[in-house]
């Protein structure tokens, strides 16, 4: 996979370097550049100015963006643009951002830009409901959500097999050592050694959980015998 | 405000000084510390160690995370656990953490950890529903997120009155020099000069963009009479 990364601030996506998308580089199965619009801005013009019909804040140009969005090489490029009334980033989303060869994403600020940038964009997406100073961190965001489902760059012993949201529930407790801390202890199920009891625990667990809190994964959810009977066992205790 | 982040890697969070955050620390309306609880792991023990009753991969023990914040000068924090089976985020709760005077963040990673951390949590909080590699990027977005609403840290120029969800509505378009790019000209009434009319038009557009792509968002939402009449205007349309 190829990442283009348009930002006025290229020195803050460091971090990414530390993440699963530093692992995904040295193993040669994604490549990430940054390209600072400001360098293709016209001679003494700014990469941004005030808005048409007066208000506060300055926009984004259209001119640096457009120039520098034709400069990358890129076939069929997924072109993303952070704005908050875009779709809702989600697990789905990147599951399928995972899939292209191609993504470019342009970091704005949330302040605004010129309309016609959207011209060149295949997706505006949110990555939740709030305000951020400006792109960048959303956009790590995304990277790293992405760049951790492409084959290979995760290993076994980090698999998201069992990841919330890839099984459409939320995870079960978890306890490691000690099995006594500060009076606490690990629920006797887990020490039983009892492979299958333990498996029935932890999904009931999780089913608890997702009704409790996120019902609405449930909504959608296929249910297998053994769920549902555990589901209704779950709701007759309410009754 | 003081802000305390138990994290392993706190080289990560070198991006908060590009944002707002930098200016707020400068500004003495911030102070961040980073806790590297590796740091205070018992001796010879590490951080992670293999859940109880099996499976992949590896749980963050209570130990290191109880003893790092046991150490931490606060009176009455909110502890903020990231987890994707949390509250989600959102500006309303950027709007309450911004009130708070001390957080604590606790980063782990996704892969888990011993659930007996949670007895030391105010608050379960998700970005969202996607599954990341570590809590150094949500907990990142947050802090952006909360510390650009504290009184005084955002200068008059980047006034967030007009913010996408702080006014309850998304963001009309806007436009910049030149006006004409590439063919694509601003709108007439936004050279007009005509400041009511303007202000008539943007919020229209405003109306229409979360109507179309947003709906959820009037449903709580208090319209004015003069937004009464552009919806029901725009309703009309689409009979």
């Amino acid at each position: 996979m190829k990442i283009d990364i348009l930002t006025l601030f290229p020195e803050m996506f460091a971090p990414l370097e530390h993440s699963i998308v530093g692992k995904a580089k040295e193993k040669g199965l994604l490549e990430i550049n940054y390209h600072n619009f400001r360098e293709n801005a016209e001679k003494a013009r700014h990469v941004d100015d005030e808005p048409y019909g007066g208000g506060q804040g300055m926009l984004l140009r259209a001119q640096p963006i457009f120039d520098t969005i034709e400069k990358i090489d890129a076939q069929k490029p997924r072109v993303i643009l952070l704005d908050p009334a875009g779709r809702r980033f989600d697990q789905k989303f990147a599951e399928e951002l995972a899939q292209e060869e191609e993504l470019i994403f342009i970091c704005g600020h949330y302040e605004g830009y010129d309309e016609r940038i959207k011209t060149l964009v295949t997706d505006e997406v949110s990555l939740g409901d709030f305000v951020l100073t400006g792109g960048e961190l959303a956009a790590m965001t995304m990277v790293d959500a992405t760049v951790r489902l492409i084959p290979d760059v995760i290993g076994k012993e980090a698999s998201h097999q069992d990841d919330s949201f890839s099984s459409g529930l939320l995870e079960y407790p978890q306890y490691t050592r000690p099995y006594d801390f500060r009076g606490m202890k690990v629920p006797d199920v887990l020490m039983s050694g009892h492979h299958e009891n333990i498996r029935l625990w932890r999904l009931e667990q999780s089913l608890r959980k997702t009704l409790e809190r996120r019902p609405d994964l449930l909504e959608n959810y296929h249910f297998s015998d053994e769920e549902k009977t555990i589901i209704e066992k779950i709701k007759k205790e309410k009754e």
